[in-house]
């Protein structure tokens, strides 16, 4: 039998208890400080089944915070090719996720982040560890210097997000993704390797 | 008598009818569509009461909003000096306001308006009429480019306040405003001046 994507099987209330006990665990801990070993124990499971479920932490986490996409299948463009163009193709990648249907479940996200301190833990975590550190990881910059750029390029997309599908401010809300790359590509590229005053 | 500030005399309900007037009034309308007078009929009252409670369109604006600093009284600090300043004058305005006091409010803002599409619809008027048109009526670019301009600003203003007041990611969160003011400043010199790709 082909393996099923989607939605796996088992009990689901082992899974709610697990995924519940990921939330609690990565909001307090972070995503680095949590274990598959503490998480299984607050849902009271055996570690084995966690994977079974869920398969490595980077998947518990996405699927404990409800993420729309999993930024390791989308990254992979994002990388490739010249290292001045990286900004504009993360805005790029940023912008069609928001504007795919996933973008309805990141202003769902983002909602939930402004109105509730864990779930804001759980999208900085997010951002971090899944997309800005995967990013920074693969540019010649000094290791010193990537929160700052990381949590900088972060200010000017989620910015955008709030801008385009939140307060929809115009011609932000309906422009074209293009010019919008044009517009704010230098700027995530100036964050990512440009001079900064650190 | 001294002229008291803070809140004015008056009815309370009446100042009510007023505001919520007001509020449905900006939403539905926008700034430059509402009325005085479509205001105080709607609030079944004179429009002279409503100049008597709250003064100007802008002042009803601003308390209809309970907006935490009124711009006319910021921003002049921000046009005044070099056109290559402004940018960083501008972050270091708002990073100030929103480290004071009121960026409390600000914070209850910003949740309001990602969960209720009236509150966005304020928040864009008060960032279009109240901020951004003030700034760029004062810069000489083609009067074609303000609206993208505009909002390429407002994108990266409000995510530097999400990531710093809202999901708190470090190092942003707790950098000294000159820190920010050296990297953002740039960003949004170059929406208020720079090159666009319009």
């Amino acid at each position: 039998m082909a393996r099923r994507t989607g939605r796996r099987p088992g009990n689901p209330d082992t899974r709610e208890a697990i995924l519940g006990a990921a939330r609690a665990a990565f909001a307090e801990r972070g995503f680095d400080g949590a274990s598959i070993r503490a998480i299984a124990a607050a849902a009271q499971v055996d570690p084995a089944l966690v994977h079974h479920y869920f398969g490595s932490k980077d998947q518990l986490f996405l699927a404990a915070m409800n993420a729309p996409v999993d930024p390791r299948e989308l990254l992979p463009k994002v990388l490739a090719g010249d290292r001045d163009g990286i900004g504009e193709r993360l805005v790029r990648m940023f912008l069609g996720v928001w504007d795919s249907p996933a973008g309805t479940a990141g202003v769902a996200l983002l909602r939930s982040a402004v109105s509730n301190e864990w779930t804001a833990r759980l999208l900085r975590e997010f951002l971090v560890t899944q997309v800005l550190r995967r990013v920074l990881d693969q540019l010649d910059v000094d290791p010193a210097e990537l929160p700052l750029r990381g949590s900088l390029v972060a200010s000017q997309l989620i910015g955008l997000a709030m801008m385009r599908h939140v307060v929809r401010l115009e011609p932000v809300a309906s422009a074209a993704p293009e010019t919008l790359v044009a517009a704010v590509g230098p700027t995530v590229q100036r964050y990512l390797t440009g001079d900064l005053p650190v």
